[in-house]
């Protein structure tokens, strides 16, 4: 039996040595190792904490003392220290334990977080309320240097640092958000850590200081003054400094002892604090420091090797849109990209590499992203921005109010749309069709398939005026790839198949499942069309209600919340064309959505074969029975 | 004739001396003071802004330049700068100038603002636009030292800062956003204007330099060495140098010679250049420089006295919720009360003055102040957090992430919903149904009348888990207020009319449009039920299916627009439950909303009896005849 065994609350690290503790961290980081190569997930993130959580949990006492733990995915050792070594081997997986801090886990996941930047607002929070409630605990905020960049953790670092709140906000810094990070911010982290020229400067006036000669005792208070003066402009973390913190550090944050000791220095600490420890994203594991970023959010792999097991697979919407947007580039220079700290995962990378002077990579700051991107558009470009749907919810007044209102030439490319597997409800992009679709001025569109993909970015460009362009986290659909790219005509939909008795209206990938679910309502004797939508905005306002008049029954089908979604879009145009008789059935999803892979999720919430044809007898399709004969062989899925 | 009419263009000013430039200077802000006066309109910032407007277009050469003016209510100087004298006096009223910039109206215009802490994203994005096309014109952002406070300002900030664009930032630094300005950025601005600390420093510090003598030829290096090195911490606007930008300033702002030379040195400078100018809100005018904050955005006033024209009418939805959070939080110890920056706007000042230690004023960050009440609630506290409809969008990730998901009992007051009047489409409260009703977790409910807000008000603080509680810009409906406060049953609506051929649903005040509008019903025959929506979610689906069914046919109206919205959610509810055969006409908006009256704008939308009377012939519910009656004179509204 290894340490780690023995450990099932914070106090039980209290006892341990030095070596005990190294020893513990190397098991900590096996037991990820070996976990994550299995399931996936934040591998790299959490090899880079395992001391400064130890450390953590040593000086701390959780759940009394708050950790909130920024972005939320570096959270496995402190899991592992909580009470959830036996669960561990779940995480990620449906009905397993989450890959964030979770509140119904654990009393020590005091916040949950799963988006960035959000740890110090809830750190103050908390801490106002001790203050209020006359209690003694501490509060500490643990945030990684990208989630820094985030414009909401400087408008709580500049409300806490004017109070005197008691607060420590510990600062990991590794270079890295997900990819190297970018910005002011970031050189001036950088400069902090390594710059020779600081050191030298102090070191340079230290040395200043100590000659200056006391020429007579008029000069001496000039002297003592000034002194003080240089004192104060020798603070390391000058910004932290201005801003009202009390700053600590640089520090190894793998140094366990080091890391121990500046915490309890800023445990004594009266007001707010700044820890700023340096880490190493992946330490410990040869692959992932190397590759850091392949390793922060990683597919499983073989351990021994670090080798990503891939399965054989189309490619993926993300890769295709990225593919697709070079290839565009190539001919209108005119068209430039935006990421907010996400080149990689947004498919940009080659991107990236093939137009450097048309790209920005604007760190975790989706706000600015947007914004930006109307003010290039208005200075004659035409830009994309890529951010993931659930990180779009951070733009929204931005998209809205910047964007739209006045009409700017900016292409939203809204990726992980649907839910996103084993991330869970934090992560999945199951708002934005009700939030997007509301917004006057702007196409709302999303293709069926990863061909359909390519036109609609390539008509997205082509089209004067806002453009949200919406798809799924999953490879495609495997189909060819029509050339030469054309104009898709704004708002017209696309019917796939006819049919008399029902009509299946489905938005993105999910358009082939009603395909499928229309061949086995067929084998049932129901005849189904089958619409890929295209446009949530503009709808296709002629062919829908055609079609709504003839059959007189609709289901509508979507990977999104029900609330809001397409479907409620096909009830308000029945309402405005004024068609009466129809009855409709809408498949989504009616409340926040698990972790688990996306097929599991789809078939739970009904986007499924089996789903449709449910639908289908809740319509009272099938004359001759009420229940349901099984699903033929050929089509389940 | 004065000076002003002789300005059709900025390059008119470029002749004048600066005698000519003073008097101009007079005669506009007289002009303000007029037009202002009968309008209303932002007064005091307008004031503090001429002489830097006025610089700003005799330095640079807009429309080439791009100026960009953060949140865009600071612009009536450049408007009558730009043209636009004649049409002055229409500004803010319906179909006239609005009261921010906008594109349509002059080239000068370049980027529509509203809400605060945008520009310097956009400038960024103007700035590498000119850089991808090799143009070479000056960008210019204009922003206040309370917009500084929004996160997002830093985000752009730090994408400058990071990059080599050419860029000036002109901080317009008074001090104040609407109300005084917190937070550490506010203090640091403050340390750098008028902290004797901070001069004296220097002055310590040149004197010490002067002093050091040279002791041998193997010291005078290092001497060197620390010199230079004092003269980089000498540079004052340590932060914004840190963050990549060339600080120059602070300087007073009212100096018209001073400003000019200032902006000519920022516009030789390479890179990222950030001027701090200091101003005066209110300048030359003496109510407005003693009220700043009144006269921020000011009703019609006696422009001899400054007083305030006022017309004797119910309190307001706003001061009724700050009075009865008052009365609710003396009880409740634990009621704890949150703006962003508009403490007075949103009817919190006495509670401020009574609960100093349980209010937080968190700046121009709506981000932080959402998730900051999550925290607060966590550690055991009721926050109540009062912010505008249109500024809860630049929060909707941290309603949904941080609030709802995690269950956080935090009530959302959501103020201004529903069109807000003259200051426009950018201001205008007409999302948010949409966008929080879909959000699971979350209580959803509008309040008919002012006494009704009471008692939501106390409902929600009693529930357990997120509530967001919607109330209008208007004065109140003048109701008797009952006592004590009652919890209102959660998800129930009100019967307000019983009515057999139609029901009319409301949501908030327009229930009163409602009631009005089945008395005229009624002179044509025709008996409609009136129901009090309450709840948006969740849906009172007993009442509403119950009357659906006996009805069959329904009129819904809201102050908002009509995607998503409540009338949406009641078409969901006819699917969900079933209901066939009900035909059904919403009222609200389908587009933008312009600036004009609140009463002027919901009548051009249908908001009025006349509307609702349009929408009951749509419904086919005068069987006598299809031309329709002039309306009864006693219900006209």
């Amino acid at each position: 039996m290894g340490l780690l065994e023995s450990i099932h609350a914070p106090k039980d690290l209290r006892v341990l040595n030095l070596e005990e503790l190294i020893k513990l961290a190397q098991e900590i980081r096996q037991e990820m190792i070996d976990v994550v190569s299995k399931n996936g997930g934040h591998l790299a993130p959490n090899l880079g904490v395992v001391e400064l959580t130890l450390a953590l949990h040593r000086t701390f006492d959780s759940p009394c003392d708050k950790i909130i733990w920024d972005v939320g995915h570096q959270t496995y050792v402190h899991k592992l220290l909580t009470g959830r070594l036996d669960r561990f081997k779940t995480i990620r997986q449906y009905h397993g334990l989450s890959g964030f801090p979770k509140r119904a886990e654990s009393d020590c996941d005091c916040f949950e977080t799963g988006h960035s930047s959000t740890s110090i607002s809830a750190a103050v929070g908390f801490a106002k309320a001790r203050d209020v409630l006359g209690e003694r605990h501490s509060v500490i905020a643990v945030i990684g240097d990208g989630a820094m960049t985030g414009g909401m953790a400087f408008e709580a670092l500049n409300h806490a640092g004017h109070s005197e709140t008691n607060l420590i906000v510990v600062l990991n810094d590794n270079e890295m958000s997900i990819s190297p990070n970018v910005g002011a911010m970031s050189s001036y982290l950088s400069r902090l850590r390594s710059d020779p020229r600081y050191d030298k400067r102090k070191e340079d006036i230290e040395y200043l200081l100590k000659r200056i000669p006391v020429i007579g005792t008029q000069v001496a208070k000039a002297v003592a003054k000034a002194k003080d003066s240089l004192k104060y402009l020798l603070v390391p973390g000058l910004i932290f400094e201005e801003l009202g913190f009390t700053y600590l550090g640089p520090i190894d944050g793998h140094d366990q002892a080091l890391v121990e000791q500046l915490l309890t220095q800023a445990k004594n600490k009266k007001g707010p604090v700044l820890v700023h420890v340096v880490t190493c994203k992946g330490k410990g594991y040869k692959p992932a420091e190397e590759n850091p970023d392949i390793f922060h959010g990683v597919s499983p792999f073989d351990p021994e090797t670090g080798k990503i097991i891939k399965k054989s697979a189309p490619p993926t919407y993300t890769a295709v849109f990225g593919e697709t947007l070079c290839s565009l580039a190539k001919i209108d220079p005119k068209i430039v990209a935006i990421s907010a700290a996400m080149p990689g995962g947004t498919g940009l990378k080659d991107f990236v590499s093939q137009f450097p002077d048309r790209f920005y990579d604007v760190g975790i700051a989706e706000q600015h992203a947007v914004t930006f991107a109307a003010g290039l558009a208005f200075g004659g470009l035409k830009p994309v921005v890529a951010i993931y749907s659930t990180f779009y919810q951070r733009a929204y007044d931005q998209v809205l109010h910047d964007v739209c209102l006045q009409q700017a030439n900016v292409v939203l490319a809204i990726d992980r749309a649907g839910v996103v597997g084993d991330d869970g409800p934090t992560h999945h992009g199951v708002f934005d069709i009700s939030i997007f679709r509301i917004i006057p001025n702007l196409i709302f569109m999303a293709p069926k398939d990863e061909n359909e993909l390519r036109h609609m970015l390539y008509t997205a460009l082509q089209h004067r005026g806002p453009v949200a362009l919406r798809y799924p986290r999953s490879v495609g659909q495997g189909v060819s790839m029509d050339e030469p790219l054309k104009e898709i005509p704004i708002g017209k939909a696309e019917v796939m198949r006819e049919g008399r008795d029902v009509i299946l209206i489905g938005i993105g990938p999910i358009v082939n499942t009603c395909l499928l679910a229309a061949q086995e309502l067929r084998h049932r004797g129901v005849e189904a069309a089958v619409i890929n939508l295209r446009f949530i905005s503009p709808l296709d306002r002629e062919l829908l209600s055609h079609y709504a008049r003839q059959t007189k029954k609709i289901i509508t089908v979507e990977d999104h919340i029900l609330k809001g979604g397409m479907g409620s879009a096909i009830l308000e145009l029945l309402e405005e064309e004024g068609i009466e008789g129809v009855t409709l059935e809408r498949i989504g999803y009616d409340a926040f959505v698990d972790q688990g892979s996306i097929s599991q999720l789809h078939s739970v919430h009904g986007l499924s074969v089996k789903g449709i044809v449910k639908a289908a007898e809740r319509l009272r399709l099938f004359h001759t029975s009420q229940t349901p004969m099984p699903l033929s062989g050929t089509t389940g899925k």
